[in-house]
């Protein structure tokens, strides 16, 4: 569940080049080289923070001797126990005040992205959680815990793709594969250029990495058959109704892993966690998260 | 309302080199080289379509020859005039077949998040309309127009902030500053840390380029009257009450620019709108915009 | 098994700067501008052919309208019929002069490397190939062909890693994963970081995306045995003797892929192909290859 | 015979990202954050070490405090004295485990290139000293000590040639021009397209920088006459028989530099040594060096 | 009037890989890795010093250790009191001897050009002051120093802009814009393009950034009037004589800022000064000013 | 005398996207995107022209389908014959208006700064011819032309290096050394570091490439003869009287080539070169011409 500043780096400069450009001319000319501050990152809203370690080095990398103190922890829940209190300490800094000014919305845009998207994520999750549970009881089976994962998609922001599954992570959800290159998906268009699930499938595992998964995408019960007697490792229901989830899951019986995709929303996830199949994956977690809000205040 | 290729060619590089990695292996193990498909791009929602050139772009980068026929003109907005009909065709495409399946999703989550948020700006500028064109019925100035122009803000996506100003500009809203280097913006800490509002006013406009206006972010009246005085361009508005609006908008009288910032959203825009303010900013229009269903399927 | 020029143009554009630096003094000097040639790729040792796609993309980056004409198919193997004929045509070429002289030794480097990368593979295969087939007409199981396949690992050029892997399948090879984040491989040191390979195995099994597989690296048939209880997807069997291997391939019992790994040259990859293991992984493939010998010559 | 870190640290940074990716999973998921582990780099075959620094840069890039102590210098002879011993202590490290686990890989695929280059380097130049020794105690010409050096070639891996070059000269070696634009070398092609040899170099000399030297290749006794007459600075014998080396070493008389190339190896590089060329340049010093056997384990 | 490195740092790092290139081989040849040295920064001809940071953080990036010890502050003007005395020193390094003499030539092509500029601009600063104080003292009006402002251009060297801005602050002068992107200018080929001034200004004024401000340029008085009918916040008067310049002045009259530029230099500043304009700009500034003589020597 | 699209290409890049930053709003605003036009480049002072391939390379980057026709060639003095026609047309061009417009600045910057090197060389150069044609003439030596060498140095513009040395060439001057990488050049603290000349130049002799030569920079005539004595291939007179030159040719007696350096100009170049020394090097070609003006005006 970390990152590696190495792959992020390029990020974070990337974002820092592109808002100061040729110079923050507003610090420059009110702020002092010399003057140092102390500042306080803080939680507007409910949710679930990701990105500290983002933030961090974003200020790192404007002065290198930024202190950078977390009050909470990457992966913490932020609830206001109090109605009158809305606000949450999350981390304390101190350092020149103009690198806290000039990396202030840099580091928020990311942590804002990337908790909006854990905070979704751990709703979804927590969606998941509650109907597994209640089945679990219902059937007399307490303490089986959550079945069915969260999966993340490829609907993610063009170059944040790291960050954003990350954030995933943090948020309690699992990826799905990061590219086209390190999983084999066959859908719809690729079976008919190949002739068929069985063709596609046996093309795929006889060349393919023994570490890469092989996945079918299928439409109907009549591919979901046919995936699983091409031996495809996992198969996908595309926008199924939950009754045939149910059927397809009847069917393939365990001998592959079952992954329901389209249309899943807070409404009715947890009905197709109901239907037992392994993983639900959500393209809105990154594609259509709302920012949370959190700002940067010197003291 | 344009993009240059030249600026927006790395984005599209970085996006496919992080999805396509060391290869997409399902379409290199399925597709012949040499097929060739026709494909549609299609849109599933209402809204307002921003980024089919950057879309043409993606294609254009894997296949040099791909075709890539407009059905709608950038800025169109989309509507589905018949309840059965939920699609829209959005551009027609020809090119070799592995082209367009391994540049589908890139090309997607471009036009999926552009055009999401320029189908949010529409929506607010919509809503400035409107109360602008009734309250002049109501005062009798008919044909007067739109007053009140929306405005973003830097609270964007780490380096995408080129495409998501550009899809504000599509929807309708004008761009504040690209960032920290093309205007002076002063803020709370900036004055305290210069002392005082008409000493950073005083000292930006000494040594700022001529093109550069400055503005002040007030959170007073009080401040309103400093950042007057002082010779502010512009004056920020943050988080005041509609009341509070008015009145710092009767005491500036035309004399400076007027913005108001913080908190905006669709219910409260048309009251800060008939307030007669000049500018107001929402962050939202780039950080919380939902992406819009678009997808490409090919014939 | 093709490649996709975005991702390999940078390496070409890398060495074509390395060579050409501040520019080719001597062909500036010696060759006019406006003079084109033909010439041909030729090969001087027999061997399987990789790297003609690269080779025409370094001319192309010279000069686009360079014709290449390829005599033989990328992955043929060479091989010269008649002792007095030692050279056998590669390709054909046509384009300004300088663009030949200037782009001929990067293409060449790149184009050796890779052959002798699919040639050294070629031969592993080939023994596998043959000592499967023998063992089929022992066992009399005539035509059941090849069951292991041979692997490279992550023992590449620094920078080079997709074209060597690429060079791999060229030669008949499979590969391994393509770097440390598109598959586990558990190995001694994790084990130990971890407390077993029971809880490493779980830990990982918990949290990766389901598209990846578990990998276990064993040293004795203890931990082969622990490896299978964690439900590894696959065990790699690390400088094991035959006996050990042949032991763990009957432990193992198709419940697991078995990978044996560790000190395989050509005089014992026989032997270990007769255990019945699923791959044999050689680093040697792409860490100690040597070059095919190829040349470019003007006519 | 130093690197600079500037001009190396890209090549570090492209080989950890190609290996690392999206992140090192099977380390993140089974290595504690905190853990720091000591590890010893060890020779497992006898050679001569290079890439010292280059494996201390790559650790550093990954945990800025790692301590990495060299117990052998860059340069020295691994020689296993006793039978039983076939092991040979590097360098000891300390540091996070994390960051030793993740950079072992890339810092050995540097390290045992480089050693694999400078150990067949080596062995060359002690094959030229040993047959110089032997002709001067022939010749009664005691402890004037080698007087051929030999060369690399431009035939290096695409974007390591400085690398590469320097790992011959830690071999002993010495570098041929390390690109296209720091030597004139005439060849065939260019003599052919300018007209004759003479004309060749004259127009080389109107023009070059002072600083450079020019080097014309001849096939024949012919060409090297003109090469002389023409003022060449070094004449590079192409593929030519000893005894025409032999011819023309009396013909040119010291007055330009020799240069044998061609189907050099360890066979006859000792005959071609005797002939009292001044180089001889050896491609498989880069092209087809086998690794040097070496590997890390953490204690 | 301060620059970031994080902006910087790939400018110096360009420099040095372009002048280090595969390695600086006298260094190598000649100084031990281990020595240390010091050394000064030493002005030999009067000017106003730009550039210490930059060379600073040249040093600092071939070794981190550096100490550079101004003597000298950014912006001091070096005059030599006495005739006998023409040197002046600006710095003190202590460091690696190899990386004060590999950095050495970078390091001064940076602080001589910049100092260059930032000379030059104080002398056309210098000449409007003057005329400016002699006009007061003429018009009875002690005392209220320099109104008109030296500005740059967009005519700066490729790649360097954001130097060569900061020298002409550093030397008293006012940026105008930086790019194409942070201000309107209207010239001529675009008032031909939109049909006029009045309708270009129009359009530019209703969509660009509220924070930008609308330039035209004219080439006669009739121009001038249409751009200040049409609302232009500056008003460009383009190789204009000094009597239209008056004129010109006479009809804005306060309504919007006057520039002048073309064809500027030392002799005419001054009567353009006395005109009172606001602006006066000056190519000659970043694309004609000498470098100031300043090296470095070891202790 | 050629430049390699490949190596210039990043610079135009670098030179566009720093003009164009976030988009030429101007233009964006003002003119069709489907607007054609013709435009001319027109020099307005007299001089050499280089950088024309680099100019019709920026307007191909914006806009794939522009014409560019020569209308002077690379290398062309132009005079205004007539006193009353100063301008000279040096292309035409015909593409998108919006292409022509938005390239303008950059393709100007480049070509003003390389033509404005390339006429002081030939001025330098033009210098020299001169005095050695008169000294021929004096020493009734008809038609010896010219024989010392006008050289740049590595004072140029960071990051440009390989344009400006280009232009010197176009004027008719000569390279010196590219970098730190491509020569030796054994400077004063070379010497004290090592502990004499002769070491020095041993200690380079035996190591560095036989595509190298050594040059050792001399401060009198004691250091001219160390020099000569160690087989130096050149060597500099550094800010030597012409006496001392004198004597110091004498000295070395075509030995060793001769290179003069330190504050030479116009008026001293002259008699520089009747010394009879083999090069001249001027560091004011690089880092002091002005620009040449030219300008684009659209038909």
């Amino acid at each position: 569940m970390s990152l590696t500043r190495l792959t992020i780096q390029p990020l974070i400069d990337l974002a820092l080049r592109e808002d100061i450009g040729t110079g923050d001319v507003t610090t420059d000319l009110t702020v002092s080289p010399a003057a140092t501050s102390a500042a306080e990152l803080i939680a507007k809203q409910e949710g679930v923070i990701a990105g500290l370690p983002v933030a961090r080095w974003v200020f790192e990398t404007l002065d290198r001797e930024v202190q950078f103190e977390e009050v909470v922890a990457e992966g913490d829940g932020i609830e206001f126990e109090d109605d009158n209190v809305t606000l949450k300490l999350l981390a304390r800094l101190t350092g020149r005040t103009r690198a806290l000014l000039t990396g202030e919305r840099v580091a928020l845009n990311f942590l804002q992205r990337m908790s909006g998207i854990a905070t979704m994520t751990a709703h979804f999750v927590e969606s998941v959680s509650t109907i597994s549970a209640n089945a679990d009881q219902a059937a007399s089976r307490p303490g089986k815990g959550i079945r069915t994962q969260v999966l993340d998609t490829r609907k993610t922001t063009p170059g944040l793709r790291v960050l954003e599954k990350y954030a995933v992570r943090v948020g309690g959800g699992t990826n799905h594969r990061f590219g086209l290159y390190d999983a084999v998906l066959i859908k719809d268009n690729h079976i008919a250029a190949c002739g068929g699930i069985g063709i596609a499938v046996a093309r795929a595992r006889a060349s393919v990495s023994p570490t890469m998964r092989i996945e079918v995408e299928t439409q109907n019960l009549r591919q979901v058959r046919e995936a699983l007697e091409a031996g495809a490792d996992i198969i996908m229901l595309d926008n199924m109704t939950v009754e045939s989830i149910r059927e397809a899951v009847l069917m393939i019986a365990g001998k592959a892993k079952v992954e329901v995709s389209g249309g899943v929303n807070e409404d009715n996830i947890g009905d197709l966690a109901t239907t037992g199949v392994d993983y639900i994956s959500v393209g809105a977690l990154t594609h259509s998260a709302p920012s949370l809000d959190i700002s940067l205040r010197l003291l």
